[in-house]
């Protein structure tokens, strides 16, 4: 019988998750719900019901598990434990220094429930922790590089756009090719910020604008850019569409650790997205066929990735995996 | 209260599993278990009993886990079911093709036994069969490719040894750059064994031994290197044993799959180790550590590395885990 997968919010996110539910055999869409109007959405899944999220009140037996694409800063920590009272929900939760707070909010509400809440999916939070926790559980005492991109920030071109004069803007993490080589030789160096990562800005910018001013007010954006090495190009409306349409992204997270006298080891593990909210949408639905498994054997409360073994995970049974991926 | 580790066997693997037990806070050795004569073994790990594999034959109490450190071909698929009935255990069975039958003898005895038996733990299988599993999970229908090396092959240093007039040998598989690089691309090639490793033998020939024979019967050789381009060199002891007494390894699962309308993903999994015994050790005791926990859990039963959560692996609390590595 396939999963019955309803999705909360449909920006980037929901739509990666959309494509992520209609790639797998074992799962079917029964619903998008949204905190907007219904009538004003269109969907790619045909036959799919779009109804407002006020229908998620009382509970709906269309519904295994509920994946919350919303954002970390206002709607998860709302979101995710008024839902994981009622239904199996995931979500994407990317605020570092209030996981265990939201950890605990959704661990109450859903334990009430009798639910799992799968929370911080995704790549980081998500499979970089893995890799980060696995490195580390095997190499204690290691030291673990985590690297961004290149790859487009969604919030640092947001705050590129609050500028005055800037009609529409991206942002490009960069990692720097010469820490990436000196972490992978296992030296274990001492990296500043402006030593991991550079910040490539492409800025359409207001008719008549000082582009200098604008170039000077991102350079030095205090927590955004300041710590940084920056370039900004002024590009035209038409380069923008053209060349950044895409949301690419990606990583590495490369662990160094040594053991007996003094051998060494790295241990890498890297990402190249051409879409980031397409990827992350199928971590949540890995994660969400998870939490199904896991309830329907009694398992509730919250949960993160470090808690699911990875064979929940995927749609082919123990034998199979055994016979053919070990 | 410490974890207390018995390890039975002796050899390259032994002896990585004892450097790595010596790294963890939570773990202590209680003895060393062989087959051969104790008196003749002298171990690293200072006061730490060296005894006669027969007396584990009744099970004791001085053992919360025992890892086996055997060989796949005839040790282990006598021995891992017939210490999974009084220990939890842990073993590196290697030999693919088996890996069902074997799991299947280890979970009768373990059930009846009430013990763990966690199987064909290591690095391949292991951490590269959870990447392939993981990815596969998250991008149902992507290819997987598996890289070797650089590194010490010890079956095909052993073929060349064989070899009549050869007195020591070193082989080295290396994947081929260019066979890496159409994989990372995410253009899914497809390769014949020749195109993604070549194979390079370090040699020590008798004196007078005839070299071209011994090279073309290497080249030659069916199943270990008549599919491969080899290289041969012939060298002296001292240079062997100058150069090439490490057993250094590694390699790479590159994993690419798509998403919705065409868009590509490539995730990969790489280890670089300076010593193959010891990274694989390192790996059976996080392992040991998970199987001692979930047994005191209640949890009984042969299972390999996707039935394991990460956080069992991991000598730190779950609060840790959450608030440092999310």
């Amino acid at each position: 019988m396939s999963i019955k997968i309803g999705i909360l919010g449909y920006g980037n996110l929901g739509r990666g998750v959309e494509a992520a539910v209609a790639a797998c055999d074992d799962m079917v869409l029964t619903g998008v719900y949204t905190r907007r109007d219904p009538s004003g959405l269109t969907i790619k899944t045909e036959g799919v019901p779009v109804r407002n999220a006020s229908e998620l009140e009382n509970g709906r037996d269309d519904i295994d598990v509920l994946i919350i694409c919303g954002g970390s800063a206002t709607d998860l920590p709302e979101m995710t434990p008024k839902y994981a009272a009622l239904y199996n929900v995931i979500d994407s939760f990317d605020t570092h220094a209030n996981i265990p707070s939201h950890f605990a909010n959704v661990n109450a509400a859903a334990e009430k429930g009798g639910k799992i809440g799968i929370i911080s999916c995704g790549w980081d939070p998500g499979m970089f922790s893995l890799s980060r926790v696995y490195a580390d559980s095997i190499l204690p005492g290691g030291q673990a590089y985590t690297f961004w991109g290149k790859g487009v920030s969604q919030g640092h071109s947001d705050a590129v756009r609050r500028i005055e004069g800037v009609l529409d803007a991206r942002q490009y993490t960069i990692p720097i090719d010469k820490a990436l080589d000196a972490v992978r030789s296992g030296s274990n160096p001492e990296l500043s910020t402006r030593e991991k990562h550079m910040r490539e800005c492409f800025v359409v910018a207001e008719e008549g604008a000082d582009k200098a001013v604008i170039e000077e007010k991102i350079k030095t954006m205090p927590n955004y850019f300041a710590d940084y090495d920056t370039t900004v190009h002024f590009i035209s409306a038409e380069e923008m569409k053209r060349d950044h349409s895409g949301l690419p992204h990606g990583g590495s997270v490369i662990y160094s650790g040594k053991t007996g006298e003094g051998n060494s080891h790295v241990v890498e593990y890297s990402l190249k997205l051409d879409s980031n909210p397409e990827f992350t949408g199928s971590v949540l639905v890995a994660y969400a066929r998870a939490a199904c498994r896991l309830n329907s054997e009694g398992v509730s409360g919250a949960k993160t990735v470090f808690d699911i073994a990875p064979a929940y995970l995927s749609a082919k049974s123990g034998d199979e995996l055994r016979a053919h991926y070990l």
